[in-house]
């Protein structure tokens, strides 16, 4: 039986947790979950971030899935490196996969797009690159401060991440992918990516592919979403353009991400994008789909496909469904989204 | 009388800026023009990418107006790295100056989005960050291989360029500045941007400030771009959000940039943010609005704000007035757009 951790934490985060796990214990009935309180509100209590005890639990966990950590009172970085990027970091994580969807029902900011035009995956490296922590400075505080900031790669983490999109594409119908990097600038990192992208394309003729800069894909992103399948990249580029694509299919609101560790080595964790949103806590009104397409993705991780592709359907009819100007209540969307995952 | 160094390029260069020229000396009669053969296909007949006895030579004008350099059969980064950014770091043009205005008679990608709605600059920092060319690698095309890109920051370089962005901001009628970095994960940069960026605001009480994350920037230029005025930020967050912004307003087609040195102490550079468009080339049919706006931005910066203003607006007239689907021809576009400059 799946052990899940649930780390529910601060905000709207403990309000749609409480609906994935509705949707969870329906499609997966006897899932043992434990809930771990990490976050703003244990930090301010305990100045505790992430015990190496805790890390010592969460390992024995087959996936952690969490709702939102995070509150403007806490100082910028506490909670993302000592908490977020830690987990992806001990738990290499190194598949930072966002799938980006428009929903029918879902009004895009882009004028003319339709729903089910724009269904891509970003399949960003989660353990290298500029988030390597590797940077430092000198002379604080004066005329003479200096700051940097090192992006590291290796060949084994940049194959390893570019193997997994390639593997995602087979199983999709238009077997795309899209290498995204800054190549005529980062000449070092940006010849390891390509020459390890060509590498392992050899291996998969039956894959259509492409490159593209940075800037460029940013902006291809808004003007031609449809052309993109999978996107691999780096951790940077990916958090840049993965915000990108959530806002052209209907917001951060909406997105479901996973930080996966392929092998299940070590817990995977999954979680939706958004933050926790303080303004709108505790009012029973935070939308709790894309915490239940987490849920999605994390069946789909311990390949449970069948339960997952139930739960994905369930939100995108919950989605289709919605009257505009409706009021949403975060536990009435649960109770549907459990009954219609259960099918 | 001004001297300005040509550099038409390659593709559709020298066609947007033989107009470009046009309006040039209608506006500022007596210009001491010099062209300057350099791009792709210099490189492909002499090898030579930017000798620097032209270097010297170009130290000698006023601004430098460039169409476009590139072509598919250089490889990448040789004319980059060589040639544009180059330049750039010799000629100290620390502010790469890249407005963004939703013109009437342009149809942005965005639902809703109404002319005049947009209209913001960013001011990308242009002689730091992960451009400095500071990276290396070790056992290229084995399985150990690793790759570096730093990124370097100065206080000086930094606190430079936000105080030409709130000098900008003072001018203009909202006078609200965004910084735009990654704080919570590059701590080190982000720490020195930040802390730099409050000192220079303290000295300017009347400009609204705020911060964003370049990830939660890249998405509100999708669903909010009228809530920008003047964004400040780094090298390379500076390359994505500006190619954004070009998108949400019509394109890159449509887009002027300037690399500029404030103080004059070397020249500027003027161009528009599009290619060398080589499947369009020799045609006589690519749009020379964003060359004739580079060139506003050059009388602007060489102290000629009323020209300026005028090739602004002549350029504005004539979008408005396009009627979709009639085909464009560069050379009449230049005429009419010299003709209104004059006033
Ligand atoms: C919170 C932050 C550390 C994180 C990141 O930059 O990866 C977030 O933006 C994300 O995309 O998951
Ligand atoms: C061509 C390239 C080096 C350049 C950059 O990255 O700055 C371009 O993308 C730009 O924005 O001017």
């Amino acid at each position: 039986m799946a052990r899940i951790a649930v780390v529910a934490g601060d905000g709207i985060g403990p309000e749609v947790i409480g609906q994935a796990r509705k949707v969870l214990d329906a499609v997966l009935p006897g899932v043992e979950a434990t809930e771990y309180d990490l976050g703003a509100a244990r930090y301010h209590r305990t100045g505790e971030v992430l015990p190496d005890s805790v890390i010592e639990e969460l390992r024995g966990h087959d996936a952690i899935l969490l709702g939102a950590v995070g509150d403007p009172t806490v100082p910028p970085g506490v909670l993302e490196r000592g908490l977020l990027l830690k987990l992806r970091f001990v738990f290499d994580q190194y598949v930072n996969l966002r799938p980006s969807r428009l929903f029918p029902g879902v009004v895009s900011p882009l004028a003319g797009v339709k729903p089910g035009e724009i269904d891509m995956i970003v399949v960003r490296e989660g353990t290298e690159g500029l988030y390597a922590g590797a940077g430092g400075g000198l002379h604080r505080g004066t005329p003479a401060e200096i700051a940097t900031e090192e992006s590291l790669n290796t060949r084994h983490g940049v194959e390893r991440v570019i193997r997994d999109a390639f593997a995602r594409a087979e199983r999709r119908p238009r077997r795309k992918v899209t290498l995204v990097h800054k190549t005529n600038v980062l000449t070092h990192a940006g010849s390891l990516w390509s020459r390890t992208f060509d590498a392992v394309a050899a291996g998969h003729p039956d894959v259509t592919t492409e490159y593209q800069h940075v800037d460029a894909a940013a902006m291809f992103l808004v003007t031609q979403p449809q052309r993109y399948d999978v996107v691999v990249t780096d951790n940077l580029f990916g958090d840049i353009l993965t915000d990108i694509a959530a806002a052209v299919t209907g917001g951060i609101g909406m997105a479901a991400s996973g930080c996966i560790n392929p092998e299940r080595a070590h817990p995977s964790m999954f979680e939706p994008v958004h933050g926790s949103a303080p303004d709108i806590a505790g009012k029973g009104l935070a939308d709790p789909a894309a915490a239940v397409l987490s849920v999605s993705l994390l069946l789909d991780h311990l390949g449970h496909a069948d339960a997952a592709h139930r739960v994905a359907e369930a939100v995108a009819a919950e989605l289709a469904g919605r009257t505009s100007g409706a009021p949403l209540r975060t536990a009435g969307v649960g109770d549907r989204l459990a009954a219609a995952a259960i099918g």
